[in-house]
């Protein structure tokens, strides 16, 4: 019996914080490992659009490999690499532009939402095109060829990011339409998003609201940061509205099912201060992540065992890629 | 010292006939042996924006290569592969991507030409970009990554084609810019157009007009086709104006200096009917192309030698695509 294969792609950033992991890193972790055969890469050059300093790059590369390996991803059913390290995939990415129309690029939700910006600028006519680079634009197709070139049946994506999937099934329509069935359709599958979680002012945490919890911290400075947490000034006797209240909504994401309830009726009752709360919610999330901090320190301070493990898996990728491209050339007529 | 390193890139095509061989092919190959190391590659990816069946571009891939063959360039100071065994092409192209503005492809001449296409037959808005694929829209990305990959210093082209250098060197640059010297920027040279020769009815010689003499025939083939051509009525006494007679517009192609000064006189002075005159031609065409077609027919017969040829071109040219990828790969911060 086959089993399904998920792909997944982790774009590296920059400092990842407490939204980042309770929005995206957790329920992706939790996605692969339920998986059976689960293709995990790192978008390098992905990332390239945006950034331009290599050192920003390979810092940010080996940081998000040592993240997910520090929620603990099963490697022996998940296939870990670097997108950087399978040029087949960009040898396909150069074979599906020559089957996509124009017009499919041009209907890209993230390409439009630039046109979007400028044309609120003021902008006309080729000045629409301000600051999109054919990197963004043709983004799409690369991701096409990540996805193909991998055999995938399923890609987890958010609401958002339906439409990629959708292009990836019309040029791989195409590419079989006009060379004969090479490509299985990928399907996708809408993840819920557990939604944003709120920063130390109590807006969404965001790098740009400079209110975030950095992911990887000491206890110390972690229970620091949330001890700066901005309450109203009611008394610990008066009671509280949890719904509100972005300690106890933090809570939620750490405590367990006891510990939650326990807060949230001390705060309807009254009788529990914010202090108290906050020291509550550092205990909840530091259990939760000193862990996983040393291991992802770890990992940073042994870049050979990691870049043996992402090579590794690179090899692995590597023959299912060489497979797929061996295919792909013999249907266009070009020596496999 | 160093020697210059010229890049040629050859699209594979259809039928090649006595007009591009004029036009393309000698002066091309006259380039190719004139270089002192000179990178020449079958560019089978871009054929594919407009080749959608396996065997035509397998055949037309193997045909132009035996043809730069059977007309002797150079292997000791060539290096001959394919377009789609060099995946660092494909690699930089992706990457290069990153770093170029829309707004340069939109100004491509070849993108302009489609787009007035469309204007001219009453299309606007999105419809404006009607019968475009990513392929020819991106083509001139793929084109720097064929031109820098191979570290070339001179690129010929035609006047046509300069722009696609300067792209070249558009991106190149910017690359530079942002991540450190690691091109060198290639120079164009214009080569000089050989014009175009008149086919069998007089009109310049095209495979769309259906007068054209194909370059790889029998002897007798092409001296048959040749008593084809179009004359007007005058006897073989009349004198005749040698500008306006295609027999003698050819002729001063493949006619030796006194050969072809004879028949000008003779056209002149009268005394050569136009029977006589074709047969010279026959004599002279068969003649350069007799040895070129037998060793043509010869490479395609032999296809296992050929494979293992363009092989080891590909090598060499790996080699160095590996090197540059290598400093590429550093300077954006990819693990090289």
């Amino acid at each position: 019996m086959s089993q399904k294969r998920v792909l997944t792609g982790v774009k590296p950033t920059g400092t990842v914080h407490l939204g980042n992991y309770v929005g995206a890193i957790k329920p992706a972790v939790k996605l692969i490992n339920d998986a059976r055969d689960c293709f995990l890469f790192v978008a390098d050059y992905h990332a390239l659009n945006a950034v331009r300093d290599a050192k920003e790059l390979k810092e940010s590369s080996y940081s998000v490999a040592a993240t997910y390996l520090a929620f603990g991803i099963d490697l022996d059913k998940t296939v870990f690499y670097r997108q950087s390290d399978i040029p087949q995939i960009f040898e396909l990415a150069t074979i599906l532009a020559a089957v996509t129309p124009k017009g499919l690029m041009n209907r890209s939700h993230a390409y439009k939402a630039m046109i979007d910006k400028n044309t609120a600028a003021g902008k006309t006519g080729s000045e629409l095109d301000d600051g999109v680079n054919m990197g963004l634009y043709t983004y799409p197709i690369l991701m096409a060829a990540d996805i193909l070139i991998a055999q995938s049946d399923i890609v987890p994506v958010g609401k958002d990011q339906i439409q990629h999937i959708e292009m990836t099934r019309d040029m791989a329509g195409s590419f079989n339409h006009l060379f004969g069935e090479t490509f299985k359709l990928p399907e996708f599958q809408v993840q819920e998003s557990a939604g944003a979680i709120p920063g130390l002012d109590g807006q969404k945490m965001s790098k740009s609201y400079n209110n975030i919890i950095p992911l990887f911290e000491t206890n110390k400075r972690r229970q620091k940061l949330i001890m700066k947490i901005v309450t109203d000034s009611k008394l610990p006797e008066e009671p509280k509205d949890p719904e509100s209240s972005t300690i106890y909504q933090l809570y939620t994401q750490f405590g367990t099912e006891a510990e939650i309830a326990e807060m949230k009726k001390a705060f309807e009752q009254g009788g529990m201060g914010y202090g108290d709360a906050k020291k509550l919610l550092a205990e909840a999330v530091n259990r939760e992540l000193e862990g996983p901090t040393e291991l992802y320190n770890e990992w940073l301070e042994n870049r050979a065992k990691l870049d043996e493990l992402l090579d590794a898996g690179a090899e692995t990728a590597r023959a299912v890629a060489k497979d797929t491209i061996r295919d792909v050339r013999k249907a266009i007529g070009v020596k496999a």
